[in-house]
């Protein structure tokens, strides 16, 4: 008999139903169980003196067994979901499950020991659904929009951007390392001319940070893209597509996000409101904020988490782009007008979720930023690619992970990731 | 002046242009460009005389350089280009390029030392705008069919499967290693509950091998649901998928296809052929193949191209599933009934594109399933996520790489992967 999702059940009609054994409750003359699939969960009454075959197949079959259930669902008062219950006439079990090794209040590194338990709660099946509506919702702005999907390579010759914190990989007799970000390649893309590229993937950082949102592996989603004026092409294109995201997301999951999450999804307005750094610092010391001689280089994450209020007090608004950050603290590759780098930072309550920019694509300038600070040898290979010509280009790259925490109000990046892996942590 | 793509240009309207230079022509009078981007190219027509500043802006400039230029796109019946040309009131030159440092007839590799240069052409780049359709119908396809996307770590504690052609990370002060597949991890997800997951992602290789289907690394397209009844039903999901997606492809490039890569793009019909192991070579033999005793236990690189011809005369098909393979050359996760793995390869145009299966869910058959292969204490991590409980289920892998070589009858993986990697090519 075909099987049914237990959401779909409808009554009176014969059929099976398939899942997790939640629950077992054994009297005397009754047997209850809960059996739950990825829809939902019912009841299962047998009559023990009715049914002892089935009593006989689930001896010493406990809680988080897997079972296949024939029978017919039927109205009952009695029962509190959705008041049906499910009588069988037959039940298979499919998966004999043990005591379970870790318990509802244990802590998350014990969890994450037994992640494929820690991630069968509702909660946390929801938090990958969820995730997986909104990258589906930005491949298919960016489909719509010309964009094509490609695939950069993982394994790389030389250490990227700065060298430090590559993983470094034994490759035959020679050496390679992990892609840190597909930055080079999504440019590598333009000099191809392909004019619209967006690309996700893992991207790997050999970091000690034991922070509540940094780990040694993410996916990332990033996007690159020609013939823009400024970096203002660049924010306009990220307002759109979060903003396209959020929107179908809310659609989709608005009201169980609320309900589970007790947090709200909004989808912004456009444009985000923008403020150079220098002039976020004199926002924000008005909030008690202290500056320091490091804040004229980056935000601190105290300062990201004032830009949070900031925005809303100042433009009712989730988002702010930051921009005019001084070019000490900037990549190489980003284009300069006058001494400023045409980049900027994206801080969604209160932490920062992309770097955009746009690119310095000439040959000449684009070697002289990469020896300023003193990488010219490790870049040679990625400043050949703007020798034969390329278009003026910029673009971005978004951490999934952190977007999912922010989206549904998850304290850390262990809760977000399938498996998490961090400097203490590459199992299972 | 807001850019027009050339492909979308209007007589008689002023508009701006950008892309690259892709031809110039300096004569006494007149000068010609052929100005290229993304959706067509055009002829950009300079009277010297009356330009004289243009021609200034041009002096040094050659080919493959990017240029902005304003103007008018005008009718003419000189112009073979779509009977069009553009006339031009002002040119920026965005960058300048230096001479190519490779020909269209370099071989191979030289082409992949400048690959950014080889990927510029018209059909490489559609390659990519194909394969990026086909993955998008995939997606489009699954997310329909209720199954969610998941990323699954790359960076892995234990050398998985067999431990054999594993690259090995520096990691901290451990050791971590570089997945062959999302294998474990997906069915991970299957004992965490969530019934329908697809994952798309890098997978990793360490093989010396040098035909022209295999890289070091390639992108991946995995799926597994739960609940199947047997593999009856991976193979029927496997169908729906490859027609959905061919279908797709088809309606958007069947006919650029048919033109730049001279072949058709067929859409199969459910069900696909099946046949298994030793029938096939029963049939092949009648083609003058010479059986040996290896191929007893798999197809061989011959044997597969066999099976297209076979596939096309017996059932006039271009697919086709081989099953019921001996046990001793599939892998232990694979469920058995009465001793045959319940798994198949999926052979198309002559090539083996997926290995898929019903797996063992059972604890204690997978655990002496492993033990039969020595494998119990490398997958001893894996044999646990079936102990707490786990839905049947199955599954398969496809590699995006080589479906895009045979879509497109190009005769080596290395023009289909954006960056090939091999055992000796890690650059650029």
């Amino acid at each position: 008999m075909n099987r049914v999702k237990i959401g779909e059940l409808k009554f009176n009609e014969p059929c099976t139903i398939k899942g997790w054994l939640e629950k077992i409750r054994d009297s005397k003359y009754m047997m209850f169980l809960v059996v739950k699939d990825i829809t939902g969960k019912i009841q299962v009454t047998i009559e023990k003196e009715k049914m002892p075959k089935l009593v006989e197949k689930l001896k010493g079959v406990i809680a988080n067994s897997v079972v296949s259930v024939q029978g017919t669902a039927l109205k009952s008062e009695y029962v509190k979901m959705g008041g049906m219950e499910f009588i069988p006439t037959d039940i298979e079990v499919l998966s004999v499950a043990e005591a379970l090794p870790i318990m509802d209040d244990a802590n998350i590194d014990n969890k994450l020991d037994y992640r494929w338990i820690d991630l069968r709660s509702d909660r946390n099946i929801l938090i990958f659904k969820i995730q997986s509506c909104f990258t589906n919702a930005m491949r298919e702005f960016l489909v719509k929009n010309d964009f094509t999907e490609i695939h950069t390579p993982k394994l790389i010759g030389a250490a990227s951007e700065s060298g430090a914190d590559v993983f470094e990989v034994k490759y035959f007799d020679k050496k390679a390392y992990l892609a840190q970000s597909p930055q080079f390649y999504k440019q590598m893309a333009m000099a191809a001319g392909f004019e619209r590229i967006f690309e996700s993937g893992p991207v790997f950082r050999a970091e000690q940070s034991f922070t509540n949102r940094h780990s040694t592996e993410f996916s990332g989603f990033d996007l690159e893209f020609s013939y823009i004026d400024s970096v203002e092409d660049v924010m306009s294109l990220e307002e759109d597509l979060l903003i396209y995201a959020l929107q179908k997301t809310k659609e989709q999951y608005g009201e169980v996000v609320k309900e589970v999450f007790g947090t709200e999804i909004i989808v912004p307005t456009k444009p985000f409101p923008r403020m150079k750094l220098c002039d976020v610092y004199k926002e924000i010391v008005k909030y008690g904020y202290v500056e320091t001689e490091e804040d004229k280089l980056d935000l601190s994450t105290e300062a990201e988490k004032l830009v949070y209020k900031l925005a809303k007090d100042k433009f009712n608004h989730e988002f702010m782009f930051i921009t005019d950050y001084p070019k000490d603290k900037r990549a190489f590759y980003h284009m300069r007008k006058n001494g400023i780098p045409q980049g900027y930072d994206l801080i969604w309550r209160g932490v920062e979720i992309t770097t955009g920019a746009q690119r310095e694509h000439r040959y000449e300038y684009l070697k002289q930023q990469a020896d300023e600070k003193g990488l010219g040898e490790d870049v040679k290979f990625y400043l050949e690619f703007f020798k034969y010509g390329c278009p003026p280009h910029g673009g971005f790259g978004l951490g999934l992970d952190r977007i999912t925490m922010l989206l549904l109000n998850i304290p850390t990046i262990k809760e977000v990731e399938f498996l998490f892996r961090g400097p203490n942590r590459i199992t299972p």
